[in-house]
């Protein structure tokens, strides 16, 4: 179990910064202090969830690949059929700014669209006159040698709240509408555990409240099909393009609990812990052995995802 | 096809005020005008609809059937591990304070609790410092002879997009997770509908999107039964009470599509609507007379529903 975990870092945002001076947030399309950084009780991003939104990091003052974020926010629009009108360097524009207001080189971001205020029926109105809010905070360093942004290695737990059907909710989307991840987190209280293992409506494994999910077993390297109700995780991505640029067999396809349970290897990515290793899951130590040392696989694609980082981001100086 | 009810009233909010004086809503206990009452971008309703709300009318300066409303809410909050700490007469007061501040005696009101603003992830801590936000808006009087507050008989098309699974999030829950309605409706732009008939994760007719739906066959009065992803309206209650004090059978079942597009009658209700009518579904007349007259039982219920207003918080005034 990894000590402090659930206070640092355990979702998918960095834990709260006490020290230094007031952040500034991007609301609306102003940068105000974010004690002031507020939207309207009748944002439709309030009343019902009804935004967009992507969490993001930056290395060395550029936002890691956000042609990929840009690109998902606006399959997430899609769904939502929110068409906000906004181009995608507008959205960048205002993201840049609140790393400047900032000055934060290396930062977590959380990049919002909501439908804003329309009248007050539930229907939404095609005219949309969107909110944009941009929240960042501080980060380490990444790439080479860095710190990891995480608490530690992750106690995994299945939990009976399971992901909604994409006949509900579409499981690509990424939206304001967060309670299911939630509720699976709160199932932790009781068990200690860190992450949730969630399952799809069949009982097949689909992610965490906050991230992908990956197991070895053998020699390959095994996540979830995006056929299932999975986010298409712009860091899960990077990871299957590492493995496979390095040769290591990527399986994506359907999996009981139990080939986790049994796996030799298991991790979890989201944009904020990059690659986070997985020491128990329901209880049981990976691989059986319980000696806390995380796995070969883990490690060589921790290590080779710090230095894709370290060279795209920061000129490969710690190469 | 009712004209213009996708503009006048077809969600449970009323349409939009553009006369007369500001509103003043209720936000973290201190009245303010609407175009200043917000919340912050980093509280938890904001980023997660991590919220509990109720929507309720008040009649003649009180509110209908506060009870059930605020033993819902608690259930809302129970369901979401939140223990806002909030006595109901405290919430009641808040309410009752933005009716006044706005000189209303008849009303929409939204009264909504979130997590509030809590450290930065994912997980909630116990320990919550909920935002209390209260919405009212101007309705006309209801009781004997009342202007509906809806846009006329409801054209209902059943949608794709279903309820999701009470595995995946708890039917009972009015949550600021409300997507899945939103999705519902976006459906009907397409048909010219202007409610949702969603159907259960089996395709079992569930309700709208936000309404619940009864249909009457014959001499009974039918609507699905709680045991499916329903929630236990406030309206749908009262509605069940008269028509078991008159002797009109209610049957609480399990029913294909089928049977509520061959029923006599078919009418939705909500606290706003109250009892709305169905004139189609799927594109078909009820009944099949397609006379745009209303079902005896449809009649009967909304008129027994009136007088119980009139008597009750009207002091019994147009009776």
């Amino acid at each position: 179990m990894s000590e402090g975990s659930s206070e640092g870092g355990a979702g998918d945002e960095p834990p709260g910064s006490d020290a230094g001076e007031e952040l500034r947030y991007h609301v609306d399309g102003e940068l105000a202090p974010a004690s002031e950084a507020t939207v309207s009780v009748e944002d439709r991003g309030f009343a019902y969830g009804d935004a967009a939104f992507e969490t993001m990091r930056a290395y060395g003052g550029d936002v890691f690949r956000w042609d990929a974020h840009a690109a998902r926010l606006a399959d997430t629009c899609d769904a939502l059929g929110l068409d906000h009108g906004l181009a995608d360097a507008d959205l960048r524009a205002r993201v840049d700014e609140t790393l400047a207001a900032n000055g934060l080189a290396d930062a977590y971001l959380k990049l919002s669209v909501t439908r804003g205020v329309q009248p007050g029926t539930l229907d939404p109105t095609p005219e949309v006159d969107p909110t944009v809010v941009v929240i960042a905070k501080p980060l380490p360093r990444g790439g080479v040698d860095s710190e990891p942004v995480h608490g530690g290695p992750a106690a995994l737990q299945t939990t009976k709240t399971r992901k909604p059907s994409p006949r509900a909710l579409p499981a690509g989307a990424k939206t304001h509408n967060y309670l299911n991840g939630i509720l699976a987190r709160l199932e932790l209280r009781v068990t200690g555990a860190d992450e949730a293992l969630m399952l799809d409506p069949d009982g097949n494994v689909a992610e965490g409240a906050t991230a992908n999910l990956f197991f070895a077993d053998g020699a390959a390297l095994k996540t979830p099909s995006l056929d299932g109700p999975i986010l298409p995780g712009v860091t899960r991505r990077t990871v299957i393009e590492i493995a496979e640029e390095e040769g290591i067999p990527v399986e994506e396809g359907t999996y009981a609990p139990d080939a986790v349970r049994g796996a030799d290897e298991v991790f979890l990515t989201n944009s904020t812990w990059e690659i986070r290793p997985v020491e128990t899951v329901d209880g049981l130590a990976v691989d059986g052995e319980g000696d806390g040392v995380e796995g070969p696989l883990t490690t060589l694609l921790s290590r080779l995802f710090d230095r894709r980082i370290e060279e795209r981001y920061y000129d490969g100086e710690r190469l």
